[in-house]
């Protein structure tokens, strides 16, 4: 086994990190000596993500989003021999592997580690697979968890911003237990896949301290109470002894690769592994956010926002605030915009006439392109339009998923380019009102870091200088959650002593890429105001048009459009539609 | 001359009605034996709507649009022979004439009738022209007249709902003056083009009670004082004797065509000429709206309502109420909605994707007909949008042009066809605002009756039906306007006793064509209820999100964005956009 103080950062030592995304896997290898990105290699899970049915059936409901554990395995036999390969690199140069992971996507297991749909007669059922982050059929069970957890005064529910999503492995969890108790009875375990993956290439059996934190409620040393899950359903009580495992830090290692997983890799027996990660999280140190006060935020689909803070801290509507849950010894904060990219997106999709589409065209270049150009003409206000976010609910502050998306400001001469110049301003406000937040918190924010697929878009990035007022620096990756297991696995490898010395050495990103330009700044700040305004009046339950938004919520839905909702009907308060994971989509 | 007791009603008896709109005039052959509109005739203007420039120069500024008087003239050198031959109708078999006309479009001539613009040097001098009814420039102007009549306490203010539009004829008149005095001074009259093209048929100058009462502020027997107008500017005192000549009633006999207008038109010399009208109100008797409680809604780019009401009421945010305004011996109140028609053509070409377009194509129908099949697979409330129809400003109840759309509701699969009906939905909203508004001022409406080109959507009709849960009753002719004038010409031919009698004997209509639909009412009342909400909360002055669209305004226009305006400051508060003429165009 590679201990530590066997290895050596070198031109001719490497490191390898594994992200596995909603739809495929990628591993990349990293050169120590300079930090530099080799060679990629990308694997398309095989059954890809199963929302309408299971191979040969049965049929799926709507919300549901499975995948296979298969896939996780097959991604290590495809691309690790291959970034080797493409490199020219032996096994013997690779001194540690670290993985980073959607989350919460979760599976059952037996206590050996086998996930249930791998065994005769369960292949049919549902609930024997993994629960991709995106399933979303657990929402009457996260309702109920969270208002037990109110009832009972329980401590660790603010810091999750005072709900737990349905997403997360309580709710996923409750959910096989009412839909199919046998199979809740036969999961021994019930694990991430980060941690499945792990336990597969090392033999042992843990948990990260990461996922632990933010999707099942471990705070303070412990998972909830049996009580409390007993009060949920008694059936329940037992669910934290299907989460046991050692904690591991964050780079830490977990141990060397078994020979199953050598076999599996074609890396040599023994080769470090870390703890598992995830993806938005372990982007911090890819692009050097071991400090307190650099916000990242992974702007993809939505946007993940994770930071190191200075201490616990009460930040109204995060999603949840971990020690050690993004850098061992400090306090992790995360919070999130549920529609960002996938506004923007649906706004080419379904609101851009063929003409511009077609001067998009002959300019050759994609529409998001040339809508930017034309936007970036305007100056801030003269659309005269302002937008509210929520396309998607609100995922941090307001937390409502109920709330909608807003434009005003509309005349007859409005073009699409100022309705999609808008948009894109909008998620900067929504953006500035959790930098605020954090702020009047006592978390401040100085550094705005962004990653993932938007930072390409270098009028956005000016635009989220220009509202925040901050300077914006960029990944200069585009693999960073990649990079960051990479870094990962150098520390569980001994060659850097924590994940700040191995970010000081890797990390990649361009700092202040884009910085502010005063000559914006009175126009932001009062159209900022009026976002403002439009968020307080229509998102919070004392505003004026509150219930507007809840109106139309239920005559949506097909309900009746009277008031009458009684405090004893729970709000469905819980994202819906995104989590941290989805923006790495 | 013919005479009234010289003609009678009688199969081989016609009137023709000539109607004025924006681009072109139109004359409709009316037999009156049965009512048949037995042929019609266009002409484009030659020189439509100038603009830009003037034939040979200046370039005009942007919020121009002026016309040439000879158009007017070539429409009835065209089309009144072309209707004759079409029908094989004999010039004497012809026993009146009655126009219509877009207002206030307003023209400088000498005490003869000849126009400026026709004298040798003034060809070149914008000045001299006629300015159309969407004749924008003299917004400051109109301001100040508002001012000075609050300041004075003038009366008749509050005929027109506290407000004297820049499209009126009181601020093209300020404009003129201040802009270039000497053509004020040359124009020894200021007349509508509708009372200038009748003293060319009848060589008789004169002024219809309608343009008079609703363009010119003529209230109980006067234009505003000397007085009043010298305290604008001195040199606008004398404006009101640019506007003399004898009141006509609507349905009188003006006189006999002259030698001239026989040469003009091919009729006979003596045949009976109409008092002029204005397209929208003509377009009531034309439908049979001559009782109390029947709105006609003239549904185009915009709407503009006209109903003859029981007494004189004030009603807030009206247009203009005046005595014999639609028909003699009542007072015809008028409202407006600036945008409507032009709403859903700018969604249609600013927001519907290719694929919708192409949907649309492959079905052979065009965009608004693909959408509202969409749009009418939905029950109400099931998009979950809602909107205001303020793209074009607010004309009727809060009087305001700085009001902007909105559409509130929107979420990541919304689609286009829902946006769509949520338009069609908010202009329906806001007519029933003005409805309603009449109501509590004890004008109340009983029915509904739809003309222009709207109507032939029978979704938006039905729509409108539940919206309002009032029968409505439908246009039966395309030529609502040039009817009207023809019943008018009737009466003045001494056919009818009065207009009641002619629209009797002549109007068009498909009485109750759409009734409610009970099952509707619930979510429509219920969404109507939240339409106030956001029409009270963005629209009032006390509103709570009233400063938002004022300060997106300042930011539009690039002005600062501080909210420090003083009441001084006076808000731009005329609609700008649309008129009731605009509707027709």
């Amino acid at each position: 086994m590679t201990r530590p103080s066997d290895v050596r950062e070198g031109a001719d030592t490497y490191v390898i990190g594994v992200d596995y995304g909603t739809l495929s896997g990628r591993a990349l290898l990293v050169r120590l000596g300079d930090g530099a990105e080799v060679a990629s290699s990308v694997l398309d899970y095989p059954h890809g993500v199963m929302s309408r049915e299971l191979p040969g059936g049965p049929v799926l409901l709507p919300e549901w989003a499975l995948q296979h554990p298969q896939d996780y395995l097959d991604v290590l036999r495809h691309t690790v021999p291959a970034v080797l390969a493409q490199a020219g690199v032996r096994p013997e140069q690779v001194v540690g592997l670290g993985i980073d992971f959607t989350a919460c996507t979760v599976l059952p297991t037996r206590a050996d580690g086998t996930p249930l749909c791998f065994l005769p007669g369960w292949e049919r059922r549902p609930h024997a697979y993994v629960k991709l982050w995106k399933h979303h059929a657990a929402q009457p069970q996260a309702d109920r968890l969270n208002a037990a957890a109110r009832e009972r005064g329980e401590g660790w529910l603010a810091r999750y911003g005072g709900l737990l999503s349905s997403e997360w492995a309580l709710a996923k969890g409750l959910h096989l237990l009412e839909e199919d108790p046998d199979a809740y009875a036969a999961a021994e375990r019930f694990i991430e896949a980060a941690d499945w993956v792990v336990w597969q290439l090392t033999g042992r059996e843990t948990r990260n301290v990461c996922t632990a934190g933010y999707k099942a409620a471990y705070q303070d040393g412990a998972y909830p109470s049996r009580e409390y899950f007993a009060s949920v359903n008694p059936a329940f009580a037992d669910f934290a002894d299907k989460l046991r495992g050692p904690l591991v830090a964050l780079g830490e290692c977990v141990g060397g690769l078994s020979t199953a997983g050598a076999a599996l890799t074609g890396l040599l027996s023994g080769t470090a592994v870390a703890a598992a990660n995830v993806d938005a999280h372990v982007t911090a140190p890819a692009v050097g956010a071991v400090g307190a006060g650099q916000l990242v935020a992974i702007m993809g689909t939505s946007t993940c926002h994770v930071m190191t803070g200075g201490g616990l801290k009460d930040v109204p509507g995060m999603c949840g605030v971990v020690q050690d849950g993004i850098l061992p010894g400090h306090y992790g904060y995360e919070a999130g915009q549920s529609g960002v990219g996938d506004i923007f997106a649906w706004f080419v999709n379904n609101a851009v006439p063929a003409s511009v589409r077609a001067d998009a065209d002959a300019a050759g270049v994609d529409l998001h392109t040339h809508l930017s150009t034309l936007a970036a003409g305007l100056r801030p206000g003269e659309s005269g339009l302002l937008a509210l976010d929520w396309l998607g609910g609100n995922r941090s502050v307001l937390v409502d998923a109920d709330l909608t998306g807003l434009v005003v400001g509309l005349h007859l001469h409005t073009r699409p380019e100022e309705i999609y110049r808008a948009l894109l301003e909008a998620t900067a406000f929504g953006t500035r009102v959790i930098v605020e937040n954090f702020g009047v918190a006592g978390v401040p924010v100085h550094e705005f870091i962004a990653a993932g697929g938007l930072v390409k878009n270098a009028f956005l990035m000016q635009l989220y200088a220009d509202v925040l007022n901050l300077p914006v620096s960029v990944a200069d990756t585009a693999q960073a959650p990649a990079l960051g297991s990479a870094m990962h696995a150098a520390v569980a490898a001994g060659v850097y002593p924590d994940i700040g010395a191995a970010a000081a050495h890797l990390a990649r990103v361009k700092k202040a890429a884009y910085r502010p330009n005063p000559e914006t700044r009175a126009a932001y700040d009062a159209l900022y105001a009026e976002y403002l305004r439009l968020h307080d009046a229509f998102g919070r339950a004392d505003g004026p048009l509150f219930s507007t938004m809840k109106t139309l919520g239920r005559l949506r839905r097909g309900g009746g459009p009277t008031e009458d909702a009684t405090p004893a009907e729970a709000p469905d308060a819980t994202p819906a539609e995104a989590t941290d994971a989805g923006v790495l989509a």
